[in-house]
């Protein structure tokens, strides 16, 4: 089964979307499987990463601020913004699609991780992903 | 099932492969699935992109070889040229592996998305890859 | 059917669990099909690299390190020991999640590929993979 989920994004970094992937494998009662997300766009991506504390997700997304800063002189591709470029280039440094066990009826996440939609843009709505079961 | 593809490479860079995954979907005839590719080779790798404006694979490529230069004087793995250990830590900070979920038929891929091999070596002929359906 | 592992990590690293992933795949008897095999940690992460030239590691590894040094100034997130955000990082830049294809009953790896977790902490002594067949 494939699931479609509009993911609101209200600012540029990491919003959890643990819960909203959670709810659509309870759904589906599957008790033991795979559940592939993937991410319908190139200047944001996925990232599987600690969601007990805040301060790790602000470290990692100030280090990826300054691993590809805007207005680098190099960069040809700048109609769409400053924020276009380094999004296409943090997106490729990070991930599309993740995949993830289920267990007992549920993702087999490890105690301190979360699933994390990451919108490098500094103006988005929504996001959409894609939810495979089986 | 499994498919076997060799993929021309005849440059170092992004080479577009949604079209070649696109046919193997469309002749497997699967109406919803998962559709993941895996690439047998640790000098090149995977990534999804926009496929619309050139200069933004243009600007990731050359955004990759500042972060990662050859004849780094740190590197001590050198018998195979110097574009091979870039080689292997671009493959590192990209995909071996994507994961696309197949709906009505097809590729559910966004509208700019495409699926390119990146081939990190400046010398190659050819890559093989492995599709799965399901 | 998905079964659990837990990978000893005597040190901080690239540790070579191809095997390991073999011998389960070997044991479910599939003939055709594709492995997931998913990380349960967050400072920790799965790549495939060469696993001939044990070179080719050692530079790919002190890569990073000089990409992501320890005792970063503008790090927050400190509590944990100098070791424990750069893990963070380097985990988001590799892999949480690897499919293979599963073809004549074992592993779709190329001829120089080997599967490795990438332990980023430098005290820790397992860590626990969950493997995914179908």
């Amino acid at each position: 089964m494939v699931k479609r989920l509009r993911i609101p994004v209200p600012a540029q970094g990491l919003h959890e979307i643990t819960d909203a992937i959670a709810e659509v494998v309870l759904g589906a009662g599957l008790t033991e499987g795979l559940c592939t997300i993937f991410l319908r766009h190139t200047s944001a991506s996925l990232t599987i990463q600690e969601n007990a504390d805040p301060s790790a997700r602000h470290d990692l997304e100030s280090w990826f601020n300054r691993l590809v800063p805007e207005n680098d002189p190099h960069f040809t591709h700048t109609d769409e913004g400053p924020d276009d470029m380094p999004s296409h280039i943090k997106a490729a440094l990070t991930s599309t699609s993740l995949s993830i066990p289920v267990i007992d009826g549920r993702l087999g996440l490890g105690t301190w991780q979360g699933i994390f939609l990451w919108e490098h843009r500094r103006t988005r709505s929504s996001r959409e992903i894609l939810i495979h079961l089986r």
